[in-house]
């Protein structure tokens, strides 16, 4: 029988080595490589986004911008969701970390990462787009299309109560998940932009109003987006867990 | 051997306690839950629809609502079919439960559900749109383009014939079930808003026209969206009975 | 032992009447329904079609009859495709069963089914539509928009390869077909329409053609829409059997 | 026993014949058809994506051709991704091959293949357009619409980042991979044009530009769609394998 301490030192180190790699691997997927999935996806998508809404036509109407953002997103949760969920947007998080979706310990990791990739999307946007379509759009910064401000924060109430409720219900609650669940919240977004985007922009999103607020230096009314999307999620989760969630989401009638 | 008076009368309570709230969440889970998801979807649909219109941009014609109606269907029929089968409208509810996809003690609650989301719906998209719009789109409420009601009305059963023909189809019928029937569905609303939004308004609804009817107070030719649905779901029930069923639900050749 | 003679002559007889039901729905079954759903299906494709061209609004260029032919067409293959294949259109009919993806007998019945199916469904569109837009748009009838009809027919002998490869290699070819076929259908229409529709009409299909050519009396360049989409299928069955088909259905290098 | 001489020599030519048979049809398969795939899916994208440009209506901005060339190209990687991965672009081949899905031997093959469907495609379109339009779109070859290269190339290097990386995370990366990745492409080409189509035309593809150059003999700045959309892939591949890949794919932490 050979006592640990007569092994080969070098055996020894070799084994140390490996338990601290596959140590940080664990940590690297587990904690880090999401964070930054969430921080690279929301950065594409405000990218696209924001372009979508600088080099808009308007004859069209709010259609290029729904389909941008709607399929943007869509198509980065396809990829990026089995590593990080795919939430792209505060909101969304928030509603999904409430509904059991996700530990309560990543909600403000996840949160800075979706504020930075803002920033990094809004400034690519920047880049790339002419000066002159860049300013009259104002960067792609989000901003309410009426002057009655109750009526555009209830509208992004709404909205991110559909577009959360389609995440909640798609991707997390039991019963009525589906592994079409990012065409449906990305598609939630093309139609939400459809029905408000004329009414308040149809942000839905902190993050994504976030990015373009700081690069083109636009806040007049930027409080709404923090304050509609965050009502909305909150009002997501009570419904889920009062009325419409599986007997494991639910609080009542369990 | 303990005779069942001889048991504590704490357990024998407990025992009843379980028993009963195993029974209210079962009531609450078959009859309670889907009424809620029917008339909560339906008022997404209309609050999506409805502002759709209001907010719509004339130069694309049809394209905003037409989008809007369908994806809005077919997100909304995903994430709660498996609650309540994701009708949201009562021409569909009508056209499944005479193909045999419901009983028929649920048509009247559904429907009854239905309305309620309409109204909330509409009342929700009067909240977020601004009045001069509002008021120009008549509240989203569907009238007929043409001063041909007979033409109007045909739309209306050719299109819910449509309509009500992929849901069956597509979501009962055994033999050609699938389950991409909820995107069928929402992208034959796109289809139908496309073929005819510009002759009837392409309702195919009841609860889609009673809610912005009420809200806005808009009856011109209301009844054509109740007649035109209906009869068109009666066709389309009267061809699966008949023709296009399989074996189940086919009541000839069988 | 009993001689079959002696058998209850009423029992007899019930088996017999048995045996003809079972012979009867197999043949219903097998032979009728299919050609009843080419020809409901066409003519539900063709009235959205022709309905959607006569109500277009000229700002948005071909985008309503791109998306409403190509949704309407993807839906139907969706609940149609287990019974008939859901073809509903004569050159789709010709690959596919010069690829080995139907029974010859069938070809005949299923291009008279569509022919009728699409002759219904352009009377259908011309019942809905204001007289006025019907004149205006020749009743939904298909025409080159260019007076060089060499241009139209190579225009529609590649759109009609295109549509009949994505059918054939998508349905028909065991290696690479996919259950998302009929959705692959559909939008390869409306690929398709944004390419050639202002070319030749880009209609791919003599069914859809003929319809509303016979309702509208509209037959000027109507050979158009049946030689090039002839062609096409053709094209398509020679580079499979020659080289994208695998084993089974390339005739060379097998 | 009898000796391998003894036997008959038309059996043994039989057996010739047999084998050589078998390896031609095993290098058809493995190594010819692939590429005719390639350079024929190649043509058609290139066919209806110039086509989609030169018959573009200008009232709705890019919208014609965002969904002509996403929906040509998804439908394309569906029915023809099962033999030869369904590339249809240098960049994306590039991409693939460095993140380990492709062996390096066939990139050379892929690229020739694709850049002479570039060709083809480019022709056809020329084949079924108006001389007028087709002069006035330059025969649909991508240029820039800004006078500032900068802005145009990094935008072709954010777009092709995106793409690939959808490509990539979606098609080769085994956590991420997805059935749905066809569509995904797909719609992230749409997506990316409305994002950036005004700004550098949103090529993202060597093929796509190269073939109407040629074609058209327009090769103003068309350096930008070789360098760009090669450095968007080289980006995606560093960060595939050294942030967002799984185990396997990552090179470090692993």
């Amino acid at each position: 029988m050979y006592l640990l301490s007569e092994l080969n030192p070098a055996l020894i180190s070799a084994i140390k080595v490996k338990m601290i790699s596959d140590r940080m691997r664990w940590v690297y997927e587990q904690h880090v490589q999401p964070c930054l999935v969430e921080l690279f996806g929301t950065s594409l998508f405000v990218f696209v986004g924001c372009a979508s809404v600088i080099e808009n036509v308007a004859a069209s109407g709010v259609l290029q911008p729904a389909v941008a953002h709607g399929l943007a997103l869509a198509v980065l949760i396809m990829v990026f969701g089995q590593i990080s969920g795919g939430h792209f947007n505060p909101a969304v998080s928030l509603s999904v970390c409430l509904c059991g979706g996700m530990e309560l310990l990543r909600l403000v990791p996840y949160i800075l990462a979706q504020m930075c990739g803002g920033l990094i999307g809004a400034s690519l946007a920047k880049a790339i787009c002419s000066t002159g379509s860049y300013d009259t759009a104002l960067g792609g910064a989000i901003h309410p299309n009426t002057t009655d401000l109750t009526k555009a924060t209830q509208a992004e109430v709404m909205m991110t109560l559909f577009l959360t409720m389609v995440v909640c219900m798609g991707a997390v609650n039991s019963r009525t998940r589906s592994p079409w669940a990012p065409f449906c919240i990305g598609l939630a977004v093309t139609a939400n932009i459809f029905a408000g985007g004329t009414v308040s922009g149809a942000c839905m999103n902190p993050a994504r109003a976030f990015g373009p607020a700081v690069v083109a230096n636009q806040w007049t009314h930027h409080w709404i987006y923090w304050v509609g999307p965050t009502f909305g999620a909150l009002l997501t989760v009570t419904f889920i867990r009062l009325l419409f969630g599986d007997q494991k989401t639910r609080v009542v009638l369990k």
